[in-house]
């Protein structure tokens, strides 16, 4: 119930600093029975990796993963799964020069008002890296959702900066390093992204995700609807500045005659909902969209404060992703997953086996 | 632990259904020694009543409060604080024609699909008449984070459909039925629900709620963080599609060096972090942005299926609000002020009363 | 999560004091479908009424439950159930005189201590009264426990100060005012309670609380482990100082080779272990035991001090039970039903509807 | 909010089984700036270790114990502090003709009906090893509470078997392997011991856990009090089959005025309430009582059944304490810190820094 768990039946709580020993977390919640390897975990570990093409950070992380409980001969025991990344390309020297000053848009000032004490190798706690275990997690929950209910969860990258990526297919998201739905745009992203390295600045991000397959029911009344579990676990996201639901800020414009999606006897017309009415979910997608702000840490001088309070000019260097978006694709499907995964745990509670009473 | 508690410590338990005999909320784990009474939460609950305007819906409900238990001679004594509303106007005539068939855009569908069984009148737990008892204990904790903080929580409505009513001053917010901060677009906000209620449609909206006076150092690094129960809590609130902190959506075109706001020994110069920095509030205002989507129950017919699923048309007339953006400022702000509470007690637990250590 | 909530899924949160308006809870996880009238849960707050026979507090209390929400048309639809009693012979005068002096070992000390305010009529929240909302919630498990599972919740004294009573017959126990299930011991306890009465004294008593018919598979391998879960949920109840589950405080005396119940293809031939083993059901009945300590507030006269801390004799008067431990046997009942359905509820969502895999 | 996580504020993650590649624990809501390095942990994993006498079992393990994350510079950063231990001498042979069969008076039958797998090594994670991260978690607690409030949290062992072992002084108990605080009881226990270990069978044995220093006030008033949220840990702990908080049993019998205790000037006369009165603490010593079952793996054969039901011998050989309750000690007393840390922690959220209000 401390500040650092995800999920309420499949819960997930994270620990770990950018350059201390090790990263990880322990899963507790997660059914026996389920087949489960290292490698499972790996392969969305790497997707999220750093050092994988030159528009991400250039720390060299293997990201090896090590099942430390709670798996016996390849299955799932139902104990907690404790899962452990040794930080290896810790260079805490980068670092030193700022561990008394604080970064404009960066966690730093607030960590230090918080405590009064904070690691400041590498962003410490507050580092982009400590979403590698919940990409960890994230694997387990979409392997269970995906052989128990047959839900698939995907993620691309709509827009980068000023520049617009329409979904074209699926089948382009693996093979560009932007997870972008459509391949023409990659060129321009990659001109884009390196005049951004040569500007030492950075830019946002709008990430979709959806999640298909998933039966009607999921959710809860009120307060913990599944919308709502979305929201906080995406806001909880490093640099997510805003969340949507299907039709989201358009909305606002839409009347209801247009809104509301009609339905007939062979399923929904549309899906302005976002696969989510009254907080729980309809069986259509669940749609939701991240915007994700620039990395605080840029090459460009700017102003601040020391500890002291006297003013300084900042600049970062060190290898930072110019586009923390970039990364954050799987990221996000995997804070997708754990929600569901929880979200199905919680309705078989109450409402058993049967997911649709309808 | 289930679904209808908002909060860790500051928690709101919500009860009731739109037409059985009441509503309402236990709050527990507000501090002891708070001068509370009946009056000071009436004053909000009036704020959100039905029947105030033309542009709402018509249900007459006094929303009467009463206080059950943890208040002793005027004062809160630390132990939970139940609120109770008596439904009165409950005309479930209206209702019983629709009990069988499925409104597009309505909650009543997955309800059924949950749990096989579903209060229809009224929409039962999913008519935003449940908003009610989140405003009462929202009025607990506004009073205890103004007395014991100075922290100020308001909001506005910021647009109406395609109507766009930027912010000029707080006080012309109480003195007109939309929450607008300019009073110059009132005249044309009556015109359009005019004709929006002719047509018998319904439209969405974009409410602020902003957060003043609160100390650096609220919130949790990970998952728990203070943006991601804040966009829980807002998304958790009936129609809410989107939610956004500080700069939000915008932040995905910005460049580092115009997000990342500078410091000065005076303090911050822009404030696109939305007060809110690695999960953390950094002592500038907390600034949240809502989509709300139009109101599904609308006399526009539209296409459905009913319970056997067969296809059917489907026209809802009773009372209903065309705009529930209407009368959703006063439920986002008291959200906001359950949230910023239970950070206060969250941060009060691990750091001690001096909430900023820096 | 505050401190007025017991269990995780099948939740009771617990509001009121003594002379308050009322006093009641809330029930949320309940499983929809369920048949539920208030006689239901007027017939268990009438087996721990006040005032049926002389060996109770005299205090007239019809504790009339009224079910608010939650169910529709007698069947509850998975949506919070509150439950509200109001309290009506609340004679406040007779508290008046100690609301400024403590009663040696009476909470009220505790409290005041804790919160620097209290409410002092009759006990304010430290009151025996607030077990009603315990016994309502209770009655909503013992049902569900019944109906789904076949599972029967059943408790009686077995010990009265220093007169033990031997289990004879469950038939024994509802036909005299002690819950024996020895009648023969009857007259005697009549005795002996008369005549401490005339002493103004109290005493302790010993309940036994059992649950037959549950599937093994229920519980959590470490912390809420199923036993630790009821032991905190009878540790919890006014009055409890100690708790056993199966051979308790005797194992301590036993041999491994007498302790451990031994198995055979036709079930377990002891049950040493109250039905619970590494924490989980294993499918026997579980067992449990409490010790409740005499009541506090005695007519005989004892030294204490008042809020200056200046030194006070204390007698108190009013309408007190001798022996609380009378009308804790459907109160233990209660606790161990929810925390059954809670532990149903959990295990169902890690492992399915099939509660034995084995 | 899985089964594995003790307590609320200052929550404590469980990992891990037996024959795993580690075990360990995730602390979370550690208070930042208290200082905190390996050996003061390791201190107290070396109090509980295997192999310090022949009394218990021989197995070698160093149990060195890792900090991975939230301590910077020695001190706690107030983010979650990960706690590895690695398995060392895990001899798997010894286990494998046990994997299916179930010992009469352990964990494997009902982890096998819950679950269906299991990780039969060692008895996986029912192992008494699994205390192992509790009390390096412990450890950290009771730092916090000695240099913040003076706590002081110590514990021995008042009966083993039908031996009974008088408290004569604290002095005592670190110079014998039986936390004895009668050294002259030594010789005569080494004795029985040395005899059960020969009749190849096990005995149960009771432990005092004793809380001085402090403060009036932690605790809540129903449901999570204080001695429940104690008896919940207590009885969380392996074989632990009773708990009692101050006169606890004894209470049956006593008179009301007799056991409350009478308050002075200068403070209370006796402690029958164990330091606790309506679930809050009262600044008196917190006292409380353990009864520990006898090792359900032993040498005597026993009849029991395998996985097919079918019945079968049973005989433990291996490495196992046959008196679990010698290493019970430090466990228990770090069970009562951990629980204390929790309401310190949930005391100030809700009250305040100053501990009595009164």
């Amino acid at each position: 119930m401390s500040g650092n768990t995800l999920g309420k039946l499949f819960c997930v709580t994270n620990f770990g600093e950018s350059h201390g020993p090790a990263i990880g977390c322990v899963v507790d919640g997660c059914p026996p029975g389920l087949s489960l390897t290292e490698q499972d975990i790996q392969f969305e570990l790497d997707r999220r990796r750093p050092g994988t093409s030159r528009h991400v950070t250039q720390r060299q992380e293997a990201d090896q993963v090590e099942i430390l409980s709670g798996v016996y001969e390849g299955k799932t025991t139902g104990t907690p799964i404790a899962l452990l990344i040794r930080n290896v390309d810790a260079r805490s020297k980068d670092y030193s020069a700022i561990a008394d000053t604080f970064r404009p848009g960066h966690a730093d000032y607030a960590y230090f008002k918080k405590y009064g004490i904070r690691d400041p190798r590498g962003g410490g706690r507050s580092s982009a890296r400590l979403t590698a275990p919940t990409v960890a997690a994230g694997a387990i929950a979409k392997k269970w959702l995906s052989e128990h209910f047959g839900i698939k969860v995907r993620g691309y990258m709509s827009q980068l900066g000023p520049i617009q990526m329409p979904f074209k297919s699926w089948d382009h998201v693996p093979h560009n390093p932007f997870y972008s739905a459509d391949p023409e745009v990659v060129e321009q992203l990659e001109a884009f992204m390196d005049q951004l390295r040569r500007d030492g600045d950075s830019v946002g991000a709008r990430i979709e995700v959806v999640a298909e397959g998933l039966p009607a029911g999921w959710g809860e009344p009120i307060y913990d609807r599944l919308d709502a579990d979305i929201a906080h676990a995406m806001m909880g996201l490093n640099a997510v500045k805003g969340v949507e639901i299907g039709a989201g800020f358009h909305s606002i414009v839409q009347r209801g005659s247009e809104h509301g999606d009609e339905i007939t006897p062979t399923g929904f017309l549309t899906n302005h909902a976002g696969g989510v009415l009254g907080g729980i979910s309809t069986g259509q997608p669940i749609t939701v969209s991240l915007a994700i702000k620039p990395t605080s840490s840029i090459r460009v001088e700017r102003r601040s404060i020391d500890r002291a309070g006297n003013p300084v000019s900042v600049q970062t260097l060190g290898r930072h992703d110019p586009c923390v978006g970039i990364r954050a694709t799987p990221i996000a499907e995997s804070l997708l997953a754990i929600i569901l995964a929880d979200h199905a745990l919680r309705h078989r509670a109450q409402c058993g086996d049967d997911s649709d009473k309808g």
